[in-house]
């Protein structure tokens, strides 16, 4: 990359060292949400369209791209900034929990739905987020976890077709 | 191969060989589930502790193994031998559905697991499949689908991690 700048124009290069400069120093963290914002509010918590009743909880910002991309979500965000992990020190109070009480307090909220990776500290987070929201009524859902949509079943890992299996759904033939 | 059966004693490859030949004439397919047997029924539909009132139908016989290798099911089997696939010229008269059929007609069967890829042809399966059984009134389900458990949320498919998200279930924080 240095190489590449040294050949430009000094001018080009100057340019593209204050936008940098400039968007390290714009792009803040969202006072609501703690997704990455120009604003003190970001473009998701800001839209009106969005569906303000459903949050999802996401470990990080990675999560949220992820999820847009797919364009099969139309509520809200709370990053979390991480999951609770003993062995690296992470407690909840190193995590967006308090704020999170916060707007379920403040906002119209209807359900929130852990969208956190089932790993051992991931699904110690949901336990630990679902007891403490428990008094609030809100309705708590995780997202689905089972064998891969297009894989192949004989090539699941064996912890996956384990649970898939235990953790099997009714079938419902829709009409037609 | 053929050169270490070469370096072999005469009598060790002999005896090989026979083996080979005995096992290729005695294994069969399981009159019920079609399972490889080497009886006229298999070891699991012989097994009076398996739960003969669930049925977990599979594609294939590796699906068997990738299940038993979970220690998570104790019903039986049935095996398809393949999923609908026009395109390879796979039709429902090619599967073993209608011996499916039979064994609902005869057992008492309370439960039919799909324990089938979740691949286009494999949804079609399961909807053909569920769609013929409905009048039997027998219990229908599939295997959990979604992130992989243990699964880092942000490099599941994009296909995955939307359905994941349509798909998503309720959570209970279990007494404790």
């Amino acid at each position: 990359m240095v190489l590449h700048l040294l050949k430009q124009d000094q001018e080009v290069v100057k340019r593209f060292a204050d936008d940098i400069r400039t968007a390290r120093e714009d792009i803040q963290e969202c006072s609501t949400c703690f997704n990455l914002s120009d604003d003190e509010v970001c473009s998701i918590c800001a839209d009106s369209r969005r569906d303000g009743q459903v949050i999802c909880v996401v470990e990080g910002i990675r999560d949220i791209l992820a999820i847009e991309e797919t364009h099969q979500y139309r509520g809200l965000y709370h990053v979390l900034g991480g999951v609770i992990s003993p062995i690296d020190g992470i407690g909840p109070e190193n995590l967006h929990i308090q704020e999170l009480l916060e707007r379920l307090d403040r906002d119209e909220v209807k359900e929130v739905i852990m969208a956190i990776s089932p790993t051992i500290e991931g699904e110690t987070t949901i336990y630990y987020l679902s007891k403490l929201l428990q008094s609030t009524g809100v309705r708590i859902s995780t997202i689905a976890r089972g064998v891969s949509f297009g894989g192949e079943l004989e090539y699941a890992d064996e912890v996956t077709l384990g649970r898939s299996i235990l953790a099997r759904v009714p079938y419902s033939v829709s009409e037609d």
